[in-house]
């Protein structure tokens, strides 16, 4: 049976519950304006659809980098981070060498390892989410050939340090630093430490900011990088209408998704501090649009607040986060139906939730 | 340098010469009706684009599986057929092991198999294009894990015979027939011997019959088969605009597209008696989009019909095609022309075409 190896697959899990408010999957909770899909719409009208889309993603690409004071060669563009990553995988280094990777963290860096039949070093961050010294030391690290750190992290929504990833790139490890939430960390991003070295990259994407269903990831690297990177992808792998709808709302949406981004951000902060003031909850601080929060009977509290018609992300399947649940930040009214369903829930479960542990 | 194998890698060459009529790429000329994209432009605004597509296409593919005839469950989706074959050669059998394709063929084989570092098997076409027993001998077979036939194929238009990829089937070699063209031929297609088989697969594609533009590519296995590698690609490969635009197309303009398929076929009855009567032409039989001729001076008939705005493929950068050109059907208009510029060109170069060999 030729495809024996992957009896086994632990394959990336995706949300199928459906609920009124979903507050699951980290995307931006904001439709588009109707005059910004009105622009997408004429621009699509447009599209020759039996025609093949520009391989390059010229002017697209030139739109990116202007947007992140960039140059065009210094992207390569892949459908979903999710394609970059899987590429990159594919073609650093060593196939035999480890792909290393903290854990929690997104769970695409192990499902296309395992497709791609290539070793992992999973490294468990410590009780703050973050690296620490002795799991990436030299010893441990001298089969590594390929590195991944989600700068904030998922699921966690913290940041590590960056001292502990340069340390790791500075091993000669290639490096790839995936800035999915960057734009609503409160610290600066890596992209200079990507345009001055030759084994770290930067990935992008535009699922979290708004535009998660056509999806497009980003990844950035000192031009020789990209241009040897870009030159392994398959030709065609940003659609058309990705490029179109794409380069409209980063050109005149980019206002708007700017401002929905501020408005995650304090949303965010609102929520932090109502969820704070329950005793049995713990929040860890976030640099993404989502909260990562620790709650007693946390399988509980995420099946009451799916009965209540709200969707968040219960991390209890992976056993290291027992009892955690992930929390995308919604519109302010979703935040505030949460806040109030999270409320009756809480004062209900209080028996259990106030038991000592 | 972590990307140190890649220096020498032959790339897919995407055509960027830019012509008023375009013959090179066998896309579907026909534009689509505006009452057909009026209808897609309405389905598109309904998208909520910032939320993640789903992630199982389910109701296109039900669409799809009711169009051939088959179960959703017998059905992989990826982002073009390319994702499919980069795929496939990722997860079956050893990785060591050759894949083996037929040359010339659909380049994406060997470019994949370079890219995920895989041994590659070239078998030389005949003299008629098609497969002999002695290269497909038992001995020769003894390391290949992946086969790929094109069939019809491309670039030579004809189509091999079935014979010969059975035998291959039959030695155990996990074996890909790819259809991408199978709407243009006048023969079976091979989904049943998909269907009978745990180790042949069909591949299909909308890129040929007019969506291009949204990459959607079609493997067609055993349910058990699909199962499998269903789990190896990644989550959210199809974008929501592309679900979409392939429900739309393959509900409401289904009689649209296999109305433009049936005048494409016609057309390249017209364009191959036309051709024939070309003393120093020689056309391929095509059961394809496309007409595969050998003209002498190749090079030069295909500058002149670029000077002429038409743009075809020019095969002689392969070594063994010298002298051949690829003519994907155009609209009635387009091939009117392009027979119109074909006559003066032939006339002009003949004291060229007309010098004995």
């Amino acid at each position: 049976m030729p495809l024996k190896r992957f009896e086994a697959l632990k394959p990336y899990q995706t949300e199928t519950t459906s609920c009124k408010i979903k507050m699951s999957s980290n995307e931006n909770p904001f439709d588009l304006s109707d005059s910004l899909k009105k622009k997408i719409i004429d621009n699509i009208a447009k599209v020759p659809f039996g025609r093949y889309p520009d391989p390059t993603s010229k002017r697209l690409k030139s739109i990116i980098a202007k947007r992140f004071g960039i140059k065009s060669d210094q992207i390569v563009l892949g459908n979903g981070s999710d394609e970059l990553i899987q590429l990159l995988i594919t073609i650093s280094g060593n196939i035999k060498s480890q792909v290393m990777y903290p854990v929690p963290t997104f769970p695409m860096y192990q499902v296309a390892s395992d497709v791609i039949g290539r070793p992992k070093l999973e490294i468990p961050l410590n009780e703050d989410f973050d690296l620490d010294s002795i799991s990436i030391s030299k010893e441990k690290l001298k089969n590594v050939g390929l590195a991944f750190f989600a700068r904030p992290n998922n699921p966690t929504g913290n940041s590590f340090s960056l001292d502990k990833i340069k340390y790791v790139a500075d091993q000669g490890i290639f490096t790839v630093i995936d800035e999915a939430y960057i734009d609503f960390a409160n610290h600066e991003d890596c992209l200079s430490l990507a345009l001055q070295n030759d084994n770290i990259v930067i990935l992008r994407t535009l699922s979290k900011i708004g535009l998660a269903g056509i999806r497009l990831g980003i990844l950035i690297a000192k031009s020789n990088i990209a241009h040897t990177i870009d030159a392994t992808r398959m030709p065609f792998n940003i659609t058309y209408p990705s490029q179109i709808i794409a380069e409209t709302v980063l050109t005149d949406g980019a206002k708007e998704i700017d401002n929905q981004i501020l408005t995650i951000k304090s949303e965010r902060q609102r929520l932090l501090n109502e969820l704070n003031k329950y005793s049995e909850v713990d929040v860890v601080p976030s640099n993404a649009n989502f909260l990562f929060i620790k709650i007693k009977n946390g399988n509980m509290v995420h099946q009451k607040l799916i009965e209540h018609g709200i969707l968040v992300r219960n991390m209890s399947k992976y056993a290291s986060l027992n009892n955690f649940l992930r929390i995308s930040i919604g519109t302010p009214e979703e935040n505030t139906i949460f806040l109030e369903k999270f409320d009756i829930i809480y004062k209900d479960l209080s028996h259990f939730l106030l038991t000592p542990k």
